[in-house]
């Protein structure tokens, strides 16, 4: 990347902001670090950085602009932000009744309008795997346990699923088993899905033995990759072998992973698959 | 009703069973209960009735037909059985190879194929609602408080993701406010679902006040009223409340009410409404 204006990374929570400033020094481009309060972590500080409270997008724009920034990525996980109890800056109290607007609809209308207001601000959105596609998965199977034809037929089956749910801004992630979904992900996110999924095989809710069921993510169609890419890491890994699942498949070249050693450290131990299914499969 | 045989109640567990004997029975028409092993509760056993393993489908037809039944009713809530610890008596492993294709798929091919089964041996399989109409939603609020135009569009909004989801056999329940969908119930069920919502609220996780927020209801498209109906009761006014929820929302006509005196008793004590939408009315 011939880029030599400092990446600004507006940093969530979890791993991955990280990874993304290491990509980018690693590529040789300078980061500077915008690290929501509240919400990121404390990595990010060993790189320049400003803090700044999510409400305020006077404080962003301002601190990017003076730290030379173009190009800007949102990562991280986003605890969506309370409206009532945020106190925008004044920069924020000037785009209030955009924001105001974005709160009524979805996730993905609330992360598509954050990006128009920083483009409108002169700054251009980048997605991660446009920065760094080396934190993309690849296609295939990453350790060393493969899906069965019947998981293929699974995967294929919540696919559909969440394509057929894809205009609802909802259901990003499923569990099925033996050709019946038996959880959707909801607000409580994927983790909270693999939660409930222990906790219901642990009650006999779930009537299969361990070593069952699938974790399935992808994309909604439509979905802007630059500010909402669905994202698997050892965390992943280790709460759907908790859940007793047999496998992860996600959308290859449409799915951010972390730490994609420890990732097949652990699914290889837990005797997991994960794997990257090529995007136009989908039924 | 002219029909004079035992109305057979196959019984699974909550307040339905008891309510469809007591409307039969105001009806003039005796009832034969044939109660689900660790389902169903002691309340039928004030009528002439027979307990019956899950899997015991052999002893379900020989005790049906002893009491004289031509009708059968499935009611009430159906653990879904455990393929892996029933015991099937003789008549059981007969249809155990159709029991087996049905556990592949979801819950509506699993009910399809137990009706299918006792038609086969000679039994008409009714709805509750074809016995007992008065146990129906009606149109309209049940209590004092009415939805808002706002709550209405976000209603349709529902039953339109649930309309999607309906080849999944998932996703007959939603919560959704401010035009997003947080929960879609699976596995865990409605009454799962609404304590999520409860916990999901008091995490902040859910951003919106206490008073925001719809349960929705609806059948899925093609789904068999005779052995999968929505339905709702004073539990489910009492989680819908604690998850700071403002009303729920089924479709009149196609959601079965238990008890609803205290449903009524209660929407109006929390301030929630509870409202039957017309079936026609989904996007």
């Amino acid at each position: 990347m011939s880029e030599t204006s400092p990446l600004g990374i507006i940093a969530g929570a979890g791993s991955f902001p990280l990874a993304l400033a290491r990509a980018a020094t690693a590529q040789g481009r300078p980061v500077f670090a915008l690290l929501l309060k509240g919400i990121a972590g404390p990595e990010l500080q060993a790189f320049p950085h400003a803090w700044i409270g999510i409400g305020q997008f006077g404080a962003m724009v301002a601190q990017a602009r003076k730290a030379g920034c173009r190009d800007l990525v949102l990562i991280g996980s986003l605890v969506r932000p309370n409206l009532w109890t945020t106190v925008p800056d004044l920069g924020g109290l000037r785009v209030l009744p955009d924001i105001v607007r974005l709160f009524r609809g979805g996730d993905d209308h609330l992360l598509r309008g954050i990006a128009g207001i920083f483009e409108r601000h002169g700054f251009r959105l980048l997605g991660a795997h446009e920065v760094a596609p080396e934190l993309l998965m690849p296609e295939g199977p990453l350790g060393g346990v493969r899906p069965t034809a019947t998981d293929l037929e699974d995967i294929a089956l919540a696919r559909g699923a969440i394509a057929a749910l894809g205009p609802y801004d909802v259901g990003q992630g499923m569990v099925i088993g033996n050709r019946r979904i038996v959880a959707v992900e909801g607000a409580e996110g994927t983790d909270g899905m693999l939660d409930r999924c222990a906790t219901m095989l642990a009650a006999g809710r779930l009537k299969w033995p361990r070593g069952t069921g699938l974790l399935v993510k992808a994309p909604k169609p439509g979905q802007d990759r630059r500010i909402d890419m669905p994202a698997i890491g050892p965390d992943t890994v280790a709460k759907a072998a908790a859940a007793g699942l047999k496998g992860i498949a996600v959308v290859a070249g449409s799915t951010l992973v972390v730490d994609v050693e420890e990732v097949i450290h652990l699914a290889d131990r837990h005797g997991l698959f994960v794997v990257g299914v090529p995007a136009g499969e989908a039924p």
